[in-house]
This record gives C-alpha cells, structure tokens and sequence, in this order.
C-alpha cells in the first residue's frame, strides 16, 4: 500500500503528520551534524538535554501550563498512572471519587483500591457507556484526596463537554486522547496524564502535568520511580528517559506550533468530527454509537444494524486504504479515530466510501 | 560532524549497528508497504503482531532461552526493575540477598527494603567498587527469596567473571549492559532483566527473561503492568508496549544473528576491551580504574593521574570524533564504553589518540 493513498484511523498507537515522519527520517543517521542518531545519545549529553528542554518549551507554550504546575516525561503508559495517581495523591487511609464512562475509567478506579478507597462518582455502564454525567449527576465526597475521570473514552467514542466542578477536591484526568485536540484551563487541574501514542508521539511516552503542590505526598511503597516528586526533583531524568519518544514529542509540537496551535486543532477537530456525525445522523443505513450530548471528536464510534454489513464494511475500507475502521471488541461496530494528524482529505475519502457502501446496501 | 568520522562510547544509550539505523530510516515512512510507519501502528494489528513476535523469537534463538522462561517486553528501565524484582519476588515478610557491587546494585537493594528484608551479601563499597566478590565471599542466606547482583558495572566498569552459585536460592541478574555480548545460560537464573539502551534497542525498553514457576506470587499492592504473572499472560501487551523499540530490537536482533551471534560477539568484545587493556597496563601516563581480576569487556574505566589532563584528554577526543569519552561522575577519569555495535576501527583509532596524547604529555 502507498504511503500518499492510505489513511489511518487506529485509535492509538495512531497516525502521526507526514512531515514529521519525514524529518524523523532524514535526521535518523545523523541528528544535526553529531555524528549520532537521536537513537544513540546519552541522555545526559548536551545535545540531547536540547531536545528534551525543546519538547518540555513547546509543550508548555502550547497548553499555556503555568509555573504552578510541572511537566513530566513518564514510561509505562496510562495504565501504570493508574497506580501512579492513588500511590502519590491518596494519602494513607485515604478516599477518592472516579466517574467511571468506560473501559479505563473503570480499570483505574480498580487500580486504584490497592491504596485506598474508592468511591465512585458516576458510573454510565449501564447505559452502554453512551453518555457522560452532568455535573448534578455526579455523587461528590467534599473529603476526597481527588476526583478522577477520563476526558475521552476512547473505546466508546464519548467525550466530557465539560470541566467537572469539585471545589477544594483536586481534579485529575486521564487526557489521553484529547490531548492537544483544543484549549485547556491546566490550571484548574490538580494533575492530567496523557498516554503520548494517540495524539502526541509514539507508543512509550507518558506525559503527566501536576500541581507541584500536590507532589511528596506518596505512599512509602511506592517506587522511587513513581514518586511524581522526586521526578519533579529530577526533571524526569531519575533514569534514562524514552529519548526516542521525547524527540518525536517535540517534532510533532513543532508541527502542531507551525499549525497554528491548539486553537487550530480544536477548529480542524470540529470540521472532521463534524462532517462524520453529520452524514451518520442522515444515514439510514449507519448509525452513531454516542449520546449527541456525550460525542467525541477524537474516536467517532457507528456502527449498521448487521454484524455482517460491519464485518463487509471494515473489509472494504481496508482495502481502500481506509485503515484501522474496526471497532474495539468490547462496542463492535466501527470507528474512525481523527486526531490531529488525520487530514480532512482522510475523513472526506472515509464518507465517500460510506455513501457508496450505503447505496450499495440499502 | 560526519557520520563516517565518528565513534560514539556512551555508556547507553549508546551506538547502535550503522545498518540497523539505515533500514530503520528506509522503513520509517512506510513499513513494508503497509501504509504506515511502525510508529504509527495499532499494538493490537496483524501488521505489528509480526514485528512483535519476530523480535520475541530472535531474542529466544540468540539467548537460547528455555520453554521454562517466557521473555517481557517492559517500560520503566531498570530503575522500575529494582521495584518489580521485589514486589514479585519478595513475598510477604520476605527477605533476599543483595550483592552490591556499584551504583545501580546498591540502589536496588536500597529500593527492595521497602518492600521486604535485605541482606547484603557482598559490598565492594570500600575498595571503590573496584573488584567483583569470589564466590567464598558471598554471605549467602539459605532462606533468601532470591540472590540479586548486576553482571557488569557500567559504572565502576567490573563484571563478574563467574554465575555465583545459590543452590536452591534463585538468581536474579540485572545484565543491561553486557547482555547479548556473550553466551548465557538462561537455565541458571530465575530472572535476568535489562535496559534496551546499553546493547540492544533505543532507551524505552526493558526485557526480562523469566522462570515461569517464579511468577503469580506478587504482593498486593503490585500495579497490575508490573505483574510478571499478568505480563506473562497477556504477553506483555496488558497495555501499549513500547513498539518502536521492540521494532528497533528485532533490527538489532537481526544484525547480531547475521555477524554470527553471541558467540562472535563474544569474540569481537574480547578483541575491542583487549586491545585497550593491553595499552592501558603497558602505558606509563594512563592507567585502569578496575582490578584485573573483574575488568568489564563493555565499559574500560581509565584515568591518567591528573584531572587536568583527563579533561584535556576528554575535548582532544570529542574533537576526533571520539565522542562521550568521559567518565561518569561517580568515578571521573574516562570511560570507553564498547558495546556490540562498537566497530574494532573505532577502538583503533582512540588507542592511536591514546598513543599519542601520551607521547605529547610525558
């Protein structure tokens, strides 16, 4: 398959710009005249601690985090914050609430009960995880350590069109996969972490931002690894960080700057989610997953009313060059993830192939 | 600087093979006509499941790694290591032996007391961690959950010369920096685990190679990614595994099997830290930091009597091209770290420098 006539809609590890790819490319032998690959640099040399200080720059230019708060370089994934969160912020003894709107929601909040306790402020499984609650809905402790929810699901396809309100209770949130998608108040924030392979590089990088004022708190079981502390203490550089991933990181921030930042993100996500949504609620033949209320314009979830038309469907696409269209096995059906880097042409050859499917089917 | 002019000796991250690198960046836009880069790619694709398990059964067919042993693809480094050895191993009101034999033992005994009882078995502390402890040595307790030691100090630059024999007590070996560099009896050890950066892969990864008899035992208060248990069962893709690294990995891999394997690895390190320690003893200005009895093939610690001249030493060679010369902090002096991808023409041409920058200062 050719490179220029194939999209990618995984929902992550996902599509990163081309132009970032080809830079990538042409400085993999030999970065900026050193003699090494990115690859290949000690992550305590000069030359790599420019990269590193460049990603951290951009990141904090581009979602404005104030000086309150601390950008972290992390491994392990979202699923090892999910430890990470209830080790620092808990407290011993400690209680906190999750609004539960999928897959990870639910997984962190399991997580989270081998440090405290757990007290769940929402849960919309029984609802197919469709929707997201509205503040009133949600079931508050005022003396929680922390709130946490997920701002995408992106498994269902939902989204918080909201911040949640939680006065003195420290919000915290799994930003995976909006991330950098539109404009965020960190400061209202008492820590968000993002997985970095959906919407900022690949698979391997975890970004954390923290209140500082939060960190130094953490269980004396936690690795020292894991002490959002110490890594405040020592710039993410306790050990050696996924360098690789760090440099991408700043490639595709550069590219999302030179874009027009996350203003322009959030204009270009409308127009793509947008024009999906509006052909699936004119469809007879496809139909949306999410609540029009709870829609997310990172992970567009539909699906036909035939397992067989779906299965023909993703098959189709596949072989367009339309890739990854598969639902997740816990919804079915399909979905199309558009993050940053999927251009409008992707999303436009996507709804030109669901039309003609939609003739051919009805 | 030129690529083709340069020799990099970083401790690790560190050189990889010329042509690992330039069919990573021939692949990078395109991966085998799939549309995508591997950066790009969804963990959970066909596509990508083929580069995974390619890199899992060269590791296996290079290490000679027994049906008994399942190999993990981690995050976190060793330092996450020092953490999980415990967390799995330990059991509850556990205690293990520590040897300690340099910077990175000792802190992982230090961050195993948080998690159970540590006995030191051997600490070389007081000689400067310039020998490595003989078997007569070791204070070995009969009850230990397991016998922890690093097989080679990047640091220091010692490596043990033998496997230490525990009898009932297995043995877990933190072998990051001389792994795949000589033939291992993988039957041995009840666990050996390493850093991707030092020989093998870009830093992001960490393998370990386990006894599956060992697993299933975590503490409770064990995040469920650092299950060996759970990692054994879901293949180490519980979560997003670092994918470009393993990608990078199996390249390696590839590499090593086609210059002949960890036999003629063996060979080439021999040959590489030879020749250097041959200079080093019949020199009269430079001298090695470890005793002949433990000397690492990997990382040849070095000094002349003079700081003053040492640093001379150091900008003389980066500006040959003889890049990141120097030692680390905790020892000073310099450190020529010749790792599988360290051609012999680069171990030539710092001798030539060595040479000659001793015929001009004596």
């Amino acid at each position: 398959m050719e490179r220029e006539k194939s999209f990618n809609f995984a929902a992550g590890p996902s599509v990163l710009p081309v132009p970032v790819l080809e830079r990538a490319q042409k400085e993999l032998l030999n970065y900026h005249g050193s003699g090494m690959s990115v690859m290949e640099m000690s992550h305590r040399s000069g030359v790599y601690q420019e990269i590193f200080d460049d990603a951290k720059f951009r990141l904090k230019a581009l979602m404005q985090v104030p000086d309150s708060h601390e950008i972290l370089f992390l491994q392990g994934g979202g699923t090892l914050q999910f430890a990470m969160v209830p080790m620092n912020l808990m407290g011993p003894n400690g209680k906190a609430d999750y609004a539960v709107t999928g897959n990870f929601s639910g997984i962190a909040a399991k997580e989270a009960e081998k440090y405290g306790s757990v007290h769940i402020a929402a849960d919309t499984a029984s609802g197919g995880h469709r929707t997201i609650p509205a503040q009133s809905e949600l079931s508050l402790s005022p003396d929680a350590a922390y709130f946490y929810y997920c701002s995408n699901n992106t498994i269902y396809g939902t989204e918080w069109q909201y911040v949640p309100e939680t006065r003195a209770v420290p919000l915290v949130c799994d930003i995976s996969s909006d991330i950098l998608s539109r404009p965020v108040d960190v400061s209202r924030y008492g820590l968000i972490f993002a997985g970095a392979q959906k919407n900022m590089a690949p698979a391997g990088l975890t970004v954390a931002i923290i209140d500082k004022s939060l960190a130094g708190r953490a269980l004396p079981i936690t690795p020292k690894v894991m002490d959002y502390g110490v890594m405040i203490e020592k710039d993410s550089m306790l050990n050696t960080p996924p360098c690789w991933c760090i440099y991408m990181l700043g490639l595709n921030l550069a590219w999302v700057q030179e874009q027009g930042g996350v203003a322009e993100m959030e204009r270009r996500k409308k127009e793509r989610a947008g024009a999906l949504y509006e052909f699936l609620d004119n469809s007879k033949l496809f139909r949306a997953h999410a609540d029009k209320s709870a829609r997310s314009d990172m992970n567009v979830t539909f699906r036909t009313d035939s397992e067989v038309l779906d299965a023909e469907f993703v098959r189709g696409a596949s072989a367009r060059g339309l890739l990854n269209v598969k639902g997740h096995r816990l919804t079915g059906g399909m979905r199309a993830s558009v993050y940053n880097a999927m251009p409008m042409e992707g999303v436009a050859a996507l709804i030109d192939y669901m039309k003609e499917f939609e003739v051919m089917h009805r």
